[in-house]
């Protein structure tokens, strides 16, 4: 039924840094991972949906008066160890595509989840990553309606890789996403930054730093849906996971064609992660978090959602770190503590694999 | 945010055959696949749309008037070789979900798609691969919206494992699903059984059957949009995938509470899969198929729906199989071409791991 195909000459239409094959640093959120996206699967997949490249698309289905904007999502979870600190991969599952669906406003509703399991992976340890999915769904209050297991040799996986996929309902008239920043706007955080990645890497290094780093994994619908009950009127949502707050401030720069500014010295970094990062020589800017978000809105509506934020558990700590302008667009530069300013770019590859 | 769980002393509710740990056969669409997701995986995630065990659940979305019902699906593909007679791991990806959704009646509109690459795997395999994906989706006409990479370590993957989560739109007023079939339905399959099991198990095994034995991979929403033309009286659709008529039959058998009865002289199995059978001590009924459907229909639709399947070019050779029987309920029984019956029960584990 499908249209004739002729591979035979096929060649990658652009040498992705040279590489003929996959390495470990396109699956880094970096440069590499954009490179991938933008040469190989775009030219096959382009269309307006995929093209915004948010945390999720969203797209019309129905007709005339009963049409609904959805939400759809989908991520695949490699993390390694299977438990860490603060989680395991079966709520960073859920957690993670319940939180790409809330950054584009939608209510998150409905979650399907695919098992690749290695022949061998212990039968306790998969009811227990079970278990923790269902619990982090009812948290989150979503339903996981659909699954699928598969079954690979041993030696052909990690135990077990989760893929969830999202559905959601936008809300009429919301308008977010990473192409929407706006000169003037203000950059916010939710709070603490690079707790997640340095959970990881403290477990699978076999660091220790004095007080346990755990996890932040955690739904972000709850704090998305006290923003929006303040005011409809946010630009961009992003929660900065692989490639940590570099990637996703220039993921939303390039984006939306603006600058972004931020003053390193406002940055919510909690002292452990800051000594982590130093003696592992990391920036925290670039580790990845799995339960904060970015939040870009007009000055006006600032203070506001700010103060909605901070009455939320997760939002606590939130604050504003810079602002959006018509300099440098496409560029994210930070003001370091000391007067001067640098550019904050894309990673090539990435600090610590299989974070997520 | 989560409630607080206890996991310390958490056991498996129910041994699985004795195996503490995951074995190839869990992944086989048998017994130990039904097993390990009413054991394992249910005790944690039950609701009512996963409670049905359809190839995509169908949940209502919106409210009041202008609510929808969207079917949701996910698949995850590992089949081993990724390039195989008659398609490879991406258009198998792609038709599967479509195919999935269709089997709900719905109409496939946008699919997501999740790759877990492995370190190593070449880009311009990856690329034709893309490509095969872009040229199935055109070719059933859905949308991929979303997507994701993640890159796993060398020999912690197989080159690239492929998720594909689907969104359909499920008629006004259409009730088809494995719970839906009746005492006097008529079981229809749409055409040769036992392809695309074979035309693996040939390539991975070097063997030669004479005449090379093609995947039948192909999209099924074109044939079931024209069998619900001719109307909507249509209960049960299934794709016979992994496990085979036997599996499905089964489940629909168990899910309805019914008894299937099928004339083995009626099935139509190829030569070249016959006989291949014949030489590996194989059941056709058991052997995949990823282009074939499987209808129970009420007597008085069945020649019209007959006649319909068979003007779609994945239908020319739909036929009347069997019956649906309030006898033996939960059993399927093959009526012999020596006037015997037999029970075709589940397999336990699979003939053949990996498959799709």
């Amino acid at each position: 039924m499908a249209e004739p195909l002729n591979f035979a000459g096929w060649t990658c239409p652009v040498p992705l840094r040279n590489h003929p094959n996959i390495v470990m640093g396109h699956g880094g959120g970096g440069k590499m991972s954009a490179e991938l996206v933008e040469h190989l699967f775009m030219p096959a997949f382009r269309n307006a949906a995929l093209e915004i490249l948010g945390d999720a698309s969203v797209v019309a289905i129905g007709r005339g008066e009963r049409a609904l904007r959805l939400a759809l999502t989908t991520d695949s979870f490699v993390v390694r160890p299977l438990f860490f600190p603060g989680g395991n991969i079966g709520d960073l599952a859920v957690n993670g595509t319940v939180n790409d669906l809330a950054m584009s406003g939608a209510r998150p509703l409905f979650l399907t989840a695919g098992f690749i399991l290695e022949e061998g992976m212990p039968l306790d340890q998969l009811g227990v990553i079970a278990e923790s999915m269902a619990a982090a769904a009812r948290a989150a209050g979503v339903t996981l309606v659909a699954g699928d297991t598969k079954v690979v040799d041993k030696g052909h996986g990690d135990g077990v890789y989760i893929n969830t996929s999202g559905v959601g309902l936008v809300p009429d008239g919301l308008q977010i996403g990473p192409h929407c920043a706006r000169p003037g706007d203000v950059v916010i955080v939710s709070g603490e930054l690079g707790l997640h990645g340095i959970a990881i890497m403290s477990v699978r290094e076999g660091l220790e730093f004095g007080a346990p780093i755990e996890s932040d994994c955690a739904p972000l619908n709850g704090l998305v849906a006290g923003m929006l009950a303040v005011t409809q009127d946010v630009h961009v949502l992003r929660d900065p996971t692989r490639g940590g707050l570099a990637s996703t401030l220039n993921e939303i720069a390039r984006s939306s064609q603006v600058g972004i500014v931020y003053n390193e010295n406002k940055l919510p970094v909690p002292p452990a992660v800051a000594a982590a990062c130093d003696m592992l020589g990391l920036d925290p800017v670039y580790v990845a978090n799995e339960g904060k978000l970015v939040a870009i809105v007009p000055r006006a509506v600032a203070e506001s959602i700010l103060a909605a934020m901070r009455s939320h558990p997760l939002g606590a700590q939130a604050t504003i770190i810079g602002q959006v302008t018509d300099q440098h667009p496409g560029v994210v530069v930070a003001r370091t503590p000391i007067g001067g300013t640098r550019v904050v770019d894309l990673q090539v590859g990435e600090q610590l694999p299989r974070i997520c």
